[in-house]
């Protein structure tokens, strides 16, 4: 089925000045215009398709990642995309492991952005010219071929090629009816869209009703710039969203827990709506009390050193966060185990992961016990090839995975690859959720559905990359008709 | 003192081809061109002096770090010199931490080697200006000031503002007389430049012998990429230097000795020449038994996994290197513990640092006891004011730092670093020394001297960062003279 010789690769600078109405904004990264550097590969086939692959950035410095994409480009013009995929893990280690220009990595930063942008690509067209959407395309791959894309150096000590094809060959039963559920009902989600730091009290009020209505039971609150009006905004968010349990709590009791059993915990308020979507077929989600699906989750984008962490947290455990999310640097493995230490105990846990820069941080994550929620990104991994190496570690470990979502086209991605994390390895949805946010989408050939605060499996074939192209001319830095009008504006 | 506005920034992508005689070839790194991304930035002061700063690349790749350095230019220009640096810590912190542009890194990669650069420059401009060399500038500063150029965010765990400030107090005694030891016998340095991995048998013998005839008597030998290659070029170099004791002997020994016992137990062959330069003044390395002093060490240059880093390394072992350097990803601190573990009991110590992105892996490296030699480099993390933390770090953990060195003026920033390491910090040198690579000094405006196998400290002002305008334009990539016929000679 495969075909074609990659014949040309273009790359574009597009941005969104987001940060103009406060979206996107947390306490590192105040004024965010979501952006992309975004790739788009052609080959000489006759079918005329192409692939597209972004990687996401915060506006500036997306220059920088599109000069790294054109640093890459040779490992990848003028190769059939067959031996691409036929040695994905050999592709994948020629592109990251470059003699000159891993010192500038490796496998971290800007120019691993550029390839995860580049296999993004690579993956569309792979899944476009099957005809399927890429979760589809990984579900319906034989172990044997997944563990072959997959880069292992620097994680046998924790996960090995044979680990790897056991996890999946287990992964195989009950695939096809975890697949239905799929179809039917779609992947759990939580919402971002309510409690950006740069929104007013009375934006997020707003946005929080309207939430609530649309049917959206979790809620994610950005914290960590003054202690005060986190206790507001949580408090704000807590009286609209009901009173919730603790994660202690919800950990101790949802081990050995199934069926009638667990029916009888959810109706006593007892336990999470994440294990609500773990029930047996049938039983959905409406059927619970509304109240006990209600959860509030914590992100303080690393805006913490690892004591002030705790001290701050500590004072905001009375709103019950099912989660703090990046309470400190990304690069702190050893901090976050000591911030876990600290505040499992009061019912919270640690997630982190969108700014995690390779499989080795997630393996050093998962072995120290630094997070209860894993959460992997589309775009700072090296796409689907270094997800698969994540999403296996995970599932050994069994630490749950949920998801970075959200900016631009980070929830078209990364829906494909938690779908099949489901159907194919995890097998469980218990304290599983996708991060959504409600920007952007309308920019995209094929966007994200969500229905009843749950993602709904694409059906068209690809990853969902491909962005509108009259989205991308207007939103060209500097020279689209957006940016030609800001600019102007700024300089009078 | 200080004075003048930033007027100019300028970049440059300055590259010598290196790979065409093997120099600087390893296990991971088969074909570097040493390479940097040059800054200049000037001042509208009458003055005309300029701040040169370079941050170091290996070819491919260098254009995305000049690209890099123009997106940090705003932060830059249009600023006082004595703004900047009369609060450091606030400019380090500005530079780091753009809301926008922190994402594609934060302190990691391309952006933070372009961070490196840019303050880099600041830095030399600062030195000139006062006249003094770096290391001379931060020998004199009090402890406040040096402090204040330190950003302590997520170190704080480990060192807070007053660790810091302790600690350089403490190294104000015996600071006069340690700066005059330096300045008549110099920092002791070892050699890498004759055993890199591209190098034959012959040219790695005639190198070594050239070596021990100019007083060389530690080497560093590439290993990693074929075992058996390894076996003979370790014996080739061991055979040439003669048997040495292992790292274990050397530090149970070491402790506690002192004064003539010292010297005793250095007569009897019992101990590294590693602590033969904390004699007393007066007893020179040259009074020691040359034997003695002799001392393998090996780089893998990130080549393993952990288990494989351990196996190989077991197989090494007879040959009694001092240290195996990175023997595994930079990233991996667990992984470094864990080999760690189980080469110290073999005698062999772990090196790494050089491709460690930032104070918070070091801290965490010194936390997890995960290596026995720590390797700063001048150019990956971001300049003094970074280095300075992990100095800092080093010496409460007691962890001899001995600075990666080579590549294009590594050697040239990096003394100065570890000669006020010396007399302002750790004031020891036992086990210490500083890498030595003898290539591209002659680019330079003030080049390296070395004297008896030991870095003279620098006289001229500024941080030994400025390339001569002619090499820089010969160099400069595609289009200077040297590239114009290369690149010509390759398309022919």
């Amino acid at each position: 089925m495969v075909r074609g010789r990659i014949s040309r690769l273009s790359v574009r600078d597009v941005r969104f000045p987001t940060s103009l109405g406060g979206h996107g904004s947390d306490a590192m990264h105040t004024d965010p215009d979501y952006s992309a550097a975004y790739v788009v590969i052609e080959t000489d086939a006759e079918d005329g398709i192409k692939g597209c692959g972004i990687t996401f950035t915060l506006g500036k410095g997306t220059e920088v990642v599109v000069c790294a994409v054109n640093a890459l480009a040779h490992h990848v013009l003028n190769k059939d995309l067959k031996d691409i995929v036929g040695d994905f893990r050999g592709f994948y280690r020629q592109l990251t492991s470059d003699g000159q220009l891993r010192w500038i990595g490796p496998e971290k930063g800007v120019v691993h952005l550029a390839t995860a942008a580049v296999l993004n690509a690579v993956w569309d067209l792979w899944a476009k010219q099957e005809g399927k959407p890429v979760w589809k395309l990984l579900v319906d791959m034989d172990p044997r071929t997944l563990v072959s894309c997959i880069d292992f150096r620097y994680i046998t000590d924790v996960l090995t090629e044979e680990d790897a094809l056991e996890l999946l060959q287990k992964g195989q039963v009950g695939k096809k009816e975890r697949e239905k559920q799929m179809l039917a009902q779609g992947y759990p989600a939580y919402t971002t869209s309510c409690a950006w730091l740069g929104y007013s009290d009375d934006t997020l009020k707003q946005l929080c009703a309207q939430a609530l209505k649309d049917g959206w039971t979790r809620f994610k609150v950005k914290v960590g710039a003054d202690l005060q009006d986190d206790v507001r905004r949580c408090q704000i968010i807590r009286d609209m969203i009901g009173p919730e349990k603790t994660l202690g709590r919800v950990r101790g009791l949802s081990r050995g827990v199934s069926g009638l059993t667990w029916l009888l915990v959810a109706l006593s308020d007892s336990i999470s709506s994440l294990g609500a979507t773990a029930l047996p077929r049938g039983w959905l989600r409406a059927d619970l009390p509304v109240k006990s699906l209600f959860l509030q989750m914590m992100d303080a984008n690393q805006r913490w050193d690892v004591p002030e962490a705790v001290e701050w947290m500590s004072k905001l455990a009375k709103f019950k966060p099912l989660w703090i999310e990046e309470p400190t640097s990304p690069d702190d493995i050893l901090g976050h185990a000591a911030i876990s230490k600290a505040l499992v105990p009061l019912g919270i846990g640690i997630a982190t992961g969108e700014q995690c820069h390779n499989r080795v941080i997630f393996k050093q994550l998962l072995q120290a016990k630094a997070l209860q929620f894993l959460q992997i990104d589309s775009c700072r991994l090296g796409s689907v090839n270094e997800n698969l190496s994540v999403l296996l570690m995970a599932k050994k470990f069994e630490i749950p995975v949920c998801p970075h979502a959200g900016g631009v086209g980070l929830c078209e991605l990364v829906q494909h690859l938690i779908i099949f994390d489901y159907i194919s390895v995890s097998a469980s949805l218990k304290n599983r959720m996708c991060e959504y946010v409600d920007h952007l989408h309308e920019h995209f050939e094929y966007p994200v559905m969500i229905q009843r605060a749950s993602y709904m499996p694409p059906k068209d074939p690809g990853y969902s990359t491909e962005m509108k192209e009259e989205s991308v001319k207007k939103h060209q830095y500097p020279d689209g008709e957006v940016w030609k009008k800001l600019l102007a504006a700024q300089e009078n």
